[in-house]
């Protein structure tokens, strides 16, 4: 290995590939992380962590400063976005004692900011401005070329460069699929909130074809709202769907709550919302995918970065065990990592489109579904087990295969 | 009023005429029931009688001889159409102690000759080969002109004349509404059949768009079989939807029980499934209409003859409570039962054009259903407490106006 080879190459610098170079650099290596942009930083608004990622932020040393930037709320709820009222709630409070870390929302470039610092104290190497265009696997290790005549070597590569994920080509040539849904997203000021639901919750209001998610950030300083429909126009073939007047159009149908809160939305940025399949193959040989470029999914049951962070976590200790080997060692790590990853991420995709079709239901479907909710005690954790349960991301049966 | 008048008469000598009858004769009154057949009775197979109509049955001082030849099911059991098992169940067992009488099956020609049989010895006048074809209500008395020539004429008459009831245009211009779906029956020696479910259960199998129902009649000599599917050939039109072999294509589908159990429908008969949305107004000056004329509905839950036959009960509680009088008091107490009436059976019509989409759904409302069904003990009645429950008939609430 020559002195310019780093151990591992992360293609993107989003919230995966940050928490793979820290997850990869206490595994003893020398990483590298590209970024396409010219900084690392990430467009958004909020985001939701779930214990199964707070766990793995407390492992990496990093839940001090999240829970000083987050929110911790007390429940998530599903109000009844037609109707007004409460459908069901999951009670959140006991999550560190019952999952071993709390259930955290954040503003997303909150976040960033604390990988990206962390990645800089661990010594991971940061490239900008570093635009992927090939890889060449020769056996010994990965040539990664960018745009600008820059190669950097690595004895492996890991792609977490997103839904469109451009390495996703040597394992797919699938499409990234279309919902017909559309999001609109705001994160305003606390002072020009006028209609807020209780500041203690994430509550998701749901209707047939659409829903409202709203729970504050930085210490309730900031409201935080997406809005999400399925359009019509979409479905007609409309070239411009979804836009500011098939939304406005959409929500004045929904509860006094849901119709008053949707003003305070961001009308110039629209989120198409799309998904992929699940594949069974995300490695070959030195050349791995990690996060949304393995494994896009609607977000319905906010695990998109969750799950990313697990991807990370993951592959890091099968490098951990591992440590030492090269060659073919990282090519088993990356096995081993692809191993208990795929069938999970598969479940998690699966789900998360199920729930959104649970949350966006009409007709008899949805008078199940408000039965199912009612009957459903907000302390009964039995349907998020396999999800936030301790022991469920796969690092557990890397390290002990 | 003439030595020729009757207090009532009654058009169609099915379930609910002839109960009508039977109530109204309880009541003091002569009444008369006119039949268009040329003998009472009736096609069809096994009927379900919830304690909604049993305890009725037993008023009318009939329920040993039907529970001579009746069957009392222990559970009513929903079953998994495609894959196998139990979805769910409701324990029948306490329904005396808990509704005041037993919830039977039995074969619809059983009861009606039972019917047949009170209503001679009782000393309801009964007419064959009256085929009514206009009704003169002229503010004394109401003339019922038959085909034949004969004239009938009652203080007050009641079309209990069934799903395509003449009467009922007196009242709505509507129009039966077909579901789609089609029916095939079968009641056979119990010596012929090869696959049946427990035979202490009334079982319906239920899937996406179809559904089995099986339960014994006569003291287990003889099992009764219904199946019914929503027709693809309706759908685009095809006059001859519903054909033996679409259900054969249908039911290929299903689980080995479902599949080995239907040769042994009839396949000469099919019967498609009709009811009407409900109607404000039955009643007008001195006619009324009953059962089916007035609120034909699916038979998800097995409701029809039981309504009809509360509905008779009703109207017997209203005739007694305007005892003696003639004239407005008949009319007061067709306005007294049409009050308690309306309401109850336009409730028991919409849920069971839900209960038939909660049997019939797929995708993500399946699911929905399933879990809810799990969740629900054999022994939570809470669902059918408003339909089985003493009181709902609204016969007390005339008795007490």
């Amino acid at each position: 290995m020559s002195a310019d080879t780093d151990e591992l190459v992360v293609i993107g610098g989003g919230i995966g590939g940050l928490t793979t170079g820290l997850a990869a650099v206490r595994s003893g290596r020398r990483v590298r992380v590209l970024e396409r942009s010219a900084q690392f930083g990430e467009v958004g608004a909020g985001i939701q962590l779930a214990p199964n990622a707070t766990r793995i932020l407390q492992e990496l040393g990093l839940l001090d400063e999240i829970r000083e930037v987050g929110v911790l709320p007390r429940r998530i709820v599903l109000g009844d976005a037609m109707r007004g009222g409460e459908l069901g709630a999951l009670d959140l409070t006991d999550f560190v004692e019952r999952y071993g870390a709390p259930y955290i929302v954040m503003h997303r470039s909150d976040l960033l900011d604390i990988l990206l610092r962390a990645c800089q104290r661990a010594g991971v190497a940061l490239e900008t401005g570093a635009d992927v265009t090939s890889l060449m696997d020769d056996g010994a290790g990965v040539d990664v070329m960018c745009t600008d005549g820059r190669t950097f070597r690595g004895t492996a590569a890991v792609a977490a460069d997103g839904l469109h994920s451009r390495t996703r080509a040597l394992f797919s040539d699938d499409e990234a699929i279309g919902s017909g849904y559309v999001a609109y997203r705001g994160a305003v000021p606390m002072d020009q909130v006028s209609r807020h639901a209780d500041l203690r919750d994430v509550v998701a209001w749901v209707g047939p074809g659409l829903h409202l998610v709203q729970y504050p950030l930085r210490s309730g300083r900031f409201y935080n709202q997406v809005a999400v429909f399925r359009s019509q126009a979409f479905a007609r073939g409309e070239p411009d769907w979804g836009n500011p007047a098939e939304m406005d159009e959409r929500f004045a149908q929904c509860c006094e709550h849901v119709r008053e809160s949707t003003p305070l939305l961001g009308r110039d940025n629209r989120w198409p919302m799309y998904d992929r399949a699940p594949i069974p193959t995300w490695v070959k040989g030195r050349i791995g995918l990690l996060g949304d470029a393995a494994h896009p999914m609607l977000q319905y049951l906010a695990q998109g970065a969750c799950q990313a962070i697990e991807d990370a976590w993951t592959l890091g200790a099968a490098l951990r065990r591992h440590e030492g080997a090269t060659g073919d060692g990282v090519e088993a790590a990356l096995l081993a990592y692809q191993a208990v990853r795929v069938p999970r991420t598969a479940r998690v995709q699966h789900t998360a489109r199920t729930w959104g079709e649970i949350w966006h239901v009409d007709g008899v479907g949805r008078l199940l579904r408000d039965e199912v909710l009612r009957r459903r005690a907000a302390d009964d954790h039995a349907h998020v087990e396999w999800l936030y349960g301790r022991g469920t991301d796969g690092a557990d049966a890397v390290l002990s295969a």
